[in-house]
């Protein structure tokens, strides 16, 4: 019996019956949407099969390996032993990169991050940094490895032709109604991962309103496909679910949101905050072998040490040289972006919080111009929210209950309907879903889940 | 609360998640399609979905509307009371348009009928009709409507821009994997039909192995949803279900196929044929309100009669003088075009025949250059199969099993082997699934089936 030759439509009907494909035949499509000769319309009907019957763990590897081979690999090992990176799933008021990173660099880890920007309801930590005048995010892959090498810490956009099949994916995905797809998304980040050098890595996945995931089974099992991933890269890999039902911290807004951060490492930020900071650059630390308690005591000791004898500080401020940034501004975060307008609002009554939407923060700062709707948008650095209380705070009325900076008034007034109607009271205290601080440490996905 | 305008990733995604869309949403993305400014990636993403999550029959029958809406709509009432069409879903060796045009046009009833081109393994009534030298399939609105006028028979491709968004979206799902959709193929169907000016219409539902429809109850789905679609648009619509698990006939193969209808009309075609010939055209007949009885004896005799006496013969060659075609060529079947190689194989065994698998002989004749695999191939008008026996038959050793039509030796012995394997045999008569001439006519769908 002659076997057919593969064919791409072939494939999209295999999988839209729900049969598990072949690596070849996963390899085949990858590489031919790569190169242009299997189309675009082919590629999101394929996706859309992928979104609505998934994909084994197996076929996840196979399809994350395909997009890896399609571009560069990048090597650090010359450089440093090993790359500790960290990734977030994306959410509202999450800076934790801005902290962290100075932080495990403080504690002697080098660290070299690859980030993204903003889209969406969603912040970018390269737009946060290009808050700060002079900051360059875009090194040559040599001024990367240099940084890593001399001074142990560096942060920028993708050097280099990381995993093109990837970003080819999704920017299909993202205008075809397939960008929430577990196998996906889970496939898209560990690529680039990859294929940016990690050998370890922190995962943040994010859940709730404010989130890609709205669901914790979701998330969870997202967290666990990227493990399985990881494993087959040998890539060590620790992956936590944490909450995206209310903002992370006080801030919404590029330099806001770079002010919060440099409060925090002068230990003075959000309590929330800096706790999602410790928790993240511990299991850093872990992964990188200087800490090896589980409970992450003496992790946590250690960075709140260098937060508090300034060496974490001090990190940040080597970063921002190292990468042309104006120190006068981080040394004085008024300098910073402002925004012409600031309103208080004030709590038009007194009682408990239930809900803060933070999908419904995340999209009012982007209407103020914190964001962008399409890749080609300019951000305002100077725009956003402070957000003031957390879910389950006493509230009394007339206390502030959130900060707009605008551009405009118009701007401004929208805002503060939108934000005021995202805050949700109630007469009890009540439990939110779950709290900021409230972590799941996802444990290694035990052999006998199959694929 | 603000509407959010409409998109077509929204629409995508609420159809994916098996949401039921509102009418302005199908309108809004097939005439965004259809003016190109929804693009293909979007379209078959959509397509997929709606593969995937099926449609409501409100929801097609709004997408039948949208589609007809996107192009010229013919009418005939200036020239006749009402149009009686037919269509068949496609098959193998199905030449009935070929035989059933005439014998009602025979019967005093008007036929004017819009035909297409073969697609893999299934034929086109146009390739067939081509196979007579001068035969004119390509008439303008002007020409097809005085023949229809005048000599009440004609047969064309289409004429003027009939739904237009069908032909964009079937041209997009041919290449997705996105053909093989109820909702999708019915509207498709009907839309065509709508625009192309029918009030009425016999539908040929296939089902089989050499059909679209592999299951029974997925081409009474087909049926009811064209007959649900029939009623929202004040058109009169009887279908059947027919078995294509063996081929139609004996002939498969363009001037082989019109050579059977000739032989049929003239009162000498093969048994299964014929009398699939007589319930389609009865049907014809009794929605033109020529034949009124439910079990066609009516329209039976009517139409026996027209055969016998040589009216229906005379109608065909009226349309073939019509529309160009070579009257000697009919009149002498031997004139039509012929393959070099003509070899009859025998039976290897004797024994009853358990299945003659049609999709590999339609498959075997598209090898043999009957058909196109691509809409812009040619097709040999010649070559082609004979299959001698049906399902249930016993054949002794070293009978005529079928014979070849080739171009090339070959051909003709790939030919050979496949056709050969496509006979199945058992000791036993056995029984098929069922025969070609058993029927099963949808009755109209009650009030109480909901959307």
């Amino acid at each position: 019996m002659t076997k057919t030759p593969m064919n791409s439509v072939a494939i999209i009907g295999k999988k839209r019956d729900g049969i598990q494909l072949d690596p070849e035949e996963i390899r085949f499509f990858i590489d031919g949407y790569n190169r242009g000769e299997i189309p675009d319309y082919q590629a999101s009907a394929w996706c859309m099969a992928v979104y609505m019957r998934g994909m084994s763990y197996a076929e996840t590897s196979q399809l994350t390996q395909a997009m890896v081979d399609s571009g560069e690999v990048l090597d650090f090992s010359d450089v440093v032993d090993r790359v500790v990176d960290k990734h977030s799933t994306g959410g509202v008021g999450d800076k934790t990169t801005l902290a962290v990173l100075p932080m495990v660099a403080a504690c002697g880890v080098p660290v070299a991050k690859m980030s993204g920007r903003g889209l969406a309801f969603t912040g970018g930590t390269l737009d946060k940094l290009e808050s700060i005048s002079g900051f360059n995010t875009q090194l040559s892959r040599d001024q990367f490895k240099t940084l890593l090498r001399d001074q142990g810490i560096v942060i920028a956009g993708q050097t280099g032709q990381l995993a093109p099949a990837d970003g080819k994916l999704y920017a299909i995905r993202d205008v075809t109604g397939t960008v929430s797809s577990i196998p996906l998304i889970a496939s898209s980040i560990m690529s680039k991962k990859i294929a940016g050098g990690a050998t370890a890595i922190v995962l943040d996945v994010k859940v709730g309103l404010g989130a890609f995931m709205q669901r914790l089974e979701d998330a969870e099992e997202l967290a666990k496909t990227m493990i399985r991933i990881g494993e087959d890269f040998d890539m060590e890999v620790t992956a936590l679910i944490s909450d995206m039902n209310q903002p992370l911290g006080n801030a919404v807004g590029n330099a806001l949101e770079v002010r919060e951060a440099i409060d925090t490492l002068r230990w003075g930020g959000p309590a929330d905050f800096v706790e999602h900071s410790l928790v993240i650059a511990g299991h850093m630390l872990r992964l990188a072998g200087v800490a090896q308690d589980k409970d992450l005591k003496d992790a946590r000791a250690m960075l709140q040490e260098k937060l508090s004898n300034g060496e974490a500080w001090n990190k940040f401020c080597q970063m921002v040289e190292n990468q042309g940034g104006d120190i006068a501004q981080i040394n004085n975060p008024d300098l910073l972006p402002r925004a012409p307008i600031v309103q208080v609002v004030e709590a038009e009554r007194s009682g408990y919080l239930q809900t803060i939407n933070s999908r419904e923060v995340g999209l009012a700062a982007l209407h103020l111009g914190a964001g962008r709707y399409r890749k080609e948008d300019p951000v305002d650095h100077g725009v956003g929210l402070e957000i003031w209380h957390k879910v389950g705070d006493f509230v009394e009325k007339g206390q502030p209950l959130f900060t707009i900076h605008a551009r405009t008034e118009s701007a401004a007034e929208i805002a503060r309907h939108r934000v005021g109607a995202a805050h949700v009271w109630s007469e009890r205290p009540g439990m939110p879903l779950f709290y900021n601080t409230l972590f799941t440490e996802t444990e290694r996905v035990p052999g006998r889940i199959e694929p």
